[in-house]
């Protein structure tokens, strides 16, 4: 499948409503259980999304835009949420993620990049030089990861109520060495 | 984390909206392609849900309360949706489990099952004696891996694109034998 940036709205601009969908006014006891140490629970999984869009892809899509003399990009703080997010709840969390991806959806296709502007690049800390085609297409595979973890760390609440059914339920051995 | 009946019912009266969410009015693109032979597409899965409510978990939830002379579950047809949904628009296979759902889940809950009927049993064609927690708890899991599995299968699609990215991302290696 072929980079195109409809598609990838498509995407894009349903993540805060299946978030939304799965998760608002969940009792605590699925959204505050996580994998293991330094890893994502569902509530962090959010925070962690609103840091994306506050500091990683739209930040660094400007970057590459404007091709200036240093086009790398910032460090990503992977952990930024934990302190900004102490005091919220995940209910507010699900409503300022919707309203920073829609807005910036909209700055991004406001403007009909060109398909010779998808292939400019900037330089990622590390990774190296990648293109904004790369950027876009891995923030699309960024949020699907996201959702699916949201849904192992809940299942695996689970893992021993469901008892023998583990053989016919991967999602509840998947990542067994915890990846956030 | 405890079986809870309301804490179940937290997630299975969820799913239909999540991945309505995710998937209404979704073009082909993200929706037909699966994981490789006998692995679902997003298209596959919500006719396996559906297949769910209408052979598998009430039906022997109904099996186990029943309490007969011979409790063994009808093995479940992994595949019976391939024949059953040929001509069937996604949008329409979302409503009717978002409907079969609902009224299995108003079924259930109108029981009001004491805790001892959770641990009636009945006997599952594979994995032999089985108790009604344990079908309920795998219910909750489906649902969740199953959710798992079409955002693993949309994010797959980019796998190229979201070139070098992958080493961080690893929903894109998830999977890699498929099992659906």
């Amino acid at each position: 499948m072929n980079f195109d940036l409809r598609l990838a709205n498509q995407v894009l601009a349903r993540t805060p409503a299946t978030l939304d969908a799965l998760l608002r006014d969940q009792p605590d006891a699925w959204t505050q259980p996580n994998e293991g140490p330094e890893t994502f629970s569902a509530f962090d999984v959010i925070g962690h999304l609103i840091d994306g869009e506050e500091t990683d892809w739209m930040p660094r899509t400007k970057i590459i835009l404007a091709q200036g003399p240093d086009p790398r990009f910032e460090p990503y703080d992977r952990f930024r949420h934990r302190a900004r997010n102490k005091e919220r709840t995940l209910n507010s969390l699900l409503d300022e993620f919707a309203r920073l991806r829609a807005t910036n959806l909209e700055t991004l296709l406001g403007w009909d990049l060109l398909a010779e502007q998808l292939e400019l690049r900037g330089q990622h800390p590390r990774l190296g030089a990648v293109t904004l085609r790369e950027l876009l297409g891995a923030w699309v595979v960024h949020d699907l990861g996201h959702i699916a973890q949201v849904v192992r760390v809940m299942a695996k609440q689970y893992r021993d109520v469901a008892g023998p059914w583990i053989a016919f339920l991967p999602v509840l051995t998947d990542h067994e060495t915890p990846r956030s």
